[in-house]
């Protein structure tokens, strides 16, 4: 049984933030982030108390050369002292080759996906959306062999930018696939943004008639404005573990339409204002959104640290 | 009985758009916007199918010089031919003097309102929150008595910019004050934005314990983000009226800290993806939110008139 990072660890209505900017965000950014500062962002990430970090993608650095550093920082990280101990460090891979660099740099947990849309699915692995759940399915269990974290997604789960809707029974299909496989460490991301809070929670019940008791994660982007009604709509119905993007940097560039994903410190401000996670220090990541917005000199799509934290009302 | 926007007339889980970006955007604005182009976005989105109207406000023109030509824009309106009839139009009115302004141009649906908030309430009106009730209930009664329809509100009934939380009794003890005296459209207005979903749906739960029938309306700002994720948790306990501001314009300014208010065509959009009000022309808002961001100069905090209106969902 690999180790848990549901939210029952953490008490009831309890949500998990899993930082995925350093990936999903930094893969959209033209610009190269050097290592050291992806470091220095990791360490604050890590300092403001959030729970899961991305660190990279294990993609071939000729097609994300953004990522090209991702072996360093986990190299990095993994020497003792570097990371609290409660932090668990992710990294997105994409194949067997992925995994074994993964192995050799010291990755906690691995993140594999599929895309539902078969156009989507071509587009980003060149394979059909039933071939590339094969792979994954066979690259996560071995991950799983291995003893570690693994969570497996489905990708344009609410609809695709290229396909449009994506049908509801496409994605059971593919979880379903999943559990069968003993992965039940699972992730719906919105890649697109299509999503809204209605056909969320619609879509949520169904899976968790799946298996009540599998982990859900949810990743969504706030392409409509809908980011955080889709993650509302997905905690009531029973989803504990949320990925964002601090300042709400990101998108996928495979994909045709695409904006930032949902941003940290305003989930983080949502669930303080509703009592939960004042663990995690808001001021801190407010001061890291700023500093983003400063080092790429552009406005980010974050409000919480344009219009400052309000004091907290329960 | 006053006639009822209720969306009950137009099916269950329809949703009313009371458009307001003319009187709460606009009064936010330093830039005084010419009768003449007032009037034309006022044609164009009546033409895109809104519910009602909000033309202006009824207040003093040296307190806010925004509105001093309400009373032209209703007696230009209330020609004949130069609305749909479906249309309603409404006026904010603070007082008696304000109700008498309106009878002599055509209104045809007040909005009164106090605020929660003793500290909002005195800036905002130079009486306590207590004092106010009792003065809003007269005036809208009277106005009840000449058969128009009349909405009274609580604002900052989510938190305040000055005070922070504002108790849910003290919310309640003023609708409960407003059903005694016959008001039954009531709107909760989150003036300064510090609503979040979990509480809008314990607030709206209890709103409706108080009388199961009533007709409710909400006004969200998007100050921290969370605008349409409390539009989706109010839509889900009951709530039938959606009060929005074109291309997100909006706030306070009496009060500290406001943002925009929930951008309409990004509530619109919403409504479309999870199959409502296709009667409402989506593309037609998105061209007049460009003119806005046109006008203005400046970037609209809207989304959806940025990453385009994609291919419905359902």
């Amino acid at each position: 049984m690999q180790p848990s990072t549901h939210r029952q660890e953490r008490g009831p209505f309890c949500c998990v933030v899993h930082e995925v900017g350093l990936r999903d965000g930094l893969q959209m950014e033209k610009q190269i982030v050097p290592t050291g500062q992806k470091i220095a962002w990791a360490e604050g990430l890590m300092a403001a108390g959030l729970d899961i970090l991305q660190l990279g993608s294990f993609v071939h650095p000729d097609k994300v050369p953004q990522m090209a550093d991702t072996d360093l920082l986990f190299n990095h990280f993994k020497k003792p002292g570097r990371k609290p101990e409660r932090v668990i460090l992710s990294g997105l891979v994409l194949n067997e080759k992925g995994l074994e660099r993964g192995e050799a740099c010291g990755v906690e947990m691995y993140c594999l996906g599929v895309s539902a849309s078969d156009t989507h699915s071509r587009k980003n692995t060149g394979m059909s959306s039933a071939e590339a759940t094969e792979r994954i399915v066979s690259t996560a269990q071995t991950a799983l062999a291995a003893g570690k974290r693994v969570q497996v997604s489905v990708q344009s789960a609410f609809g695709c930018g290229f396909e449009g809707p994506v049908p509801q029974d496409r994605v059971l299909g593919i979880i379903g696939r999943y559990l069968d496989a003993g992965l039940r460490n699972i992730s719906l991301a919105d890649t697109a943004g299509h999503g809204h809070p209605v056909q969320v929670r619609r879509m949520l019940e169904a899976v968790f008639k799946l298996d009540a008791a599998l982990e859900c994660s949810c990743h969504f982007h706030n392409t409509y404005g809908l980011g955080l009604a889709n993650c509302y709509a997905a905690m009531e119905a029973g989803v504990g573990t949320f990925e964002s993007s601090l300042a709400g940097l990101g998108g996928c560039p495979f994909t045709r339409v695409a904006a930032g994903n949902v941003c940290t410190e305003d989930f983080v401000h949502f669930l303080q204002r509703a009592g939960q996670r004042q663990d995690i220090d808001l001021a801190g990541l407010i001061a890291l959104a700023k500093e983003f917005a400063a080092f790429f000199d552009r406005e980010m799509p974050g409000l919480v640290h344009k219009s400052g934290s309000p004091a907290k009302t329960g």
